[in-house]
């Protein structure tokens, strides 16, 4: 049955999921990240699609309709419309929000966690999210405040990212100081005018790394309770970096001094 | 005299100038960026502010009516349409586009360029040139297919950077080959498959680097002809990191190398 109207029921449920008002769901578009989603094994609840779809969403559907995942062919405007892109792919799927315990992300011998304190723009959460995934963190702590780390703007900026890496939520900066002292971890908080360059830290230790604020930066407690805070050095006249930059330098620097 | 009216000629023009569609003027928006707009000393052609300015907003138009910039007081709701941003901050400026000679990028002892094929992103065209500017790149070389440079979303990405840092348009890629040759600069391309780790790179050489469009990369010609292909080492399963967190990580590896 062909879906033909925007106000099908599950057209409206989805809309809900797109928008953040099902907590419990989100929305994932496009072949690419329907892939990587299933790929992770997140249990899916439905599949809206074109009813021409090419080869590769064809192969996506069987894999789909296999997991028994109800698949709803759906008139590309009405597509467009549930769409949270300029031009939609024809593929927007709905799928369990994962839950990840602090405890899958310290694993390893010495885990590098990045620690995200009111972060909101989507772009540069996800952007951080596929950063730390490829200079090998084993998860992301998200406080309250962050940009929702599966909204769909999120999602793209992650490319995938946000089905592998654990990005835990939920937690108190008390739970997550018991959990570093419990663990050996090293507290670091990036500063504008932090004691210590960051590349004369030693991030061979077992790390978390603290990014705070576009604007504001770290919530100064947080800052405060870290074992040390670290600085980019930047040339006079420039204030700050990017928070997504700053992370991306500091990351790669723990990947090269990790290096064997 | 009060502007009231969306169809005020100063205003259809100044819309004009945002839209990109008057290449000899840029559109720069809220007090921070004109603050620093004002002090790169570009030539201001009009400014339009709210009746009731506040005490920031009072220093920069004194300012500006020192230089004989012509300020016009403009009703809340025609700025708020007029604006780029979905709050308007009450204060847009017209300046002259700046237009700079890769010369200028060439001063010193090893310069380092940042050279951008295609990046089409205005978000992150602009964190490139934020973060190019705080590792201590001398200038930027945008080829056609990049963003514009100083389109409002841009400009918001770079943070002033942009005023500051010379941005060059308008190159052939033989241009910019025949100015590496005589100024002895190596030219790298960042690559997924480069033959090099970047860190295994001397960035204390006087260098050109190379950074692609976010889907494609490299344009492929600009890619062989590099002196040297520079790889990020990414955790497997990850397939590329956005451009302006490779950026990031290269520009800040120049920086720790480059350290007397």
């Amino acid at each position: 049955m062909l879906i033909t109207s925007t106000s099908n029921e599950r057209i409206k449920h989805a809309r809900r999921v797109r928008e953040g008002r099902e907590p419990q769901l989100i929305f994932v578009e496009g072949e690419r990240l329907v892939e990587e989603c299933l790929r992770s094994g997140l249990t899916l609840s439905a599949c809206f699609h074109t009813p021409e779809p090419g080869e590769r969403m064809m192969a996506l559907l069987s894999s789909m309709k296999e997991r028994e995942v109800p698949c709803h062919p759906t008139q590309p405007q009405i597509l467009a419309s549930l769409s949270d892109t300029v031009t939609t792919q024809g593929l927007i799927v709905l799928a369990q929000r994962p839950v990840h315990a602090l405890e899958t992300a310290l694993q390893g011998a010495a885990p590098l966690l990045l620690g995200l304190d009111r972060v909101q723009d989507p772009g540069n959460f996800g952007t951080l999210v596929r950063t730390a995934e490829a200079a090998g963190a084993s998860g992301i702590i998200a406080l309250s405040g962050c940009a929702d780390a599966y909204a769909p703007k999120t999602l793209r900026s992650a490319m995938g990212s946000a089905f592998r890496l654990p990005i835990i939520v939920g937690l108190s900066t008390d739970d997550v100081a018991d959990a570093c002292t419990a663990h050996h971890l090293r507290v670091v908080a990036a500063a504008g005018a932090g004691e210590m360059a960051y590349y004369d830290y030693d991030w061979r230790q077992p790390t978390l790394l603290w990014l705070g604020n576009e604007a504001r930066g770290l919530d100064e407690p947080l800052m405060a309770s870290a074992d040390v805070r670290l600085r980019i050095p930047l040339q006079a006249g420039v204030e700050s970096l990017n928070v997504a930059a700053a992370g991306a330098a500091m990351l790669f620097e723990a990947v090269r001094q990790r290096l064997p």
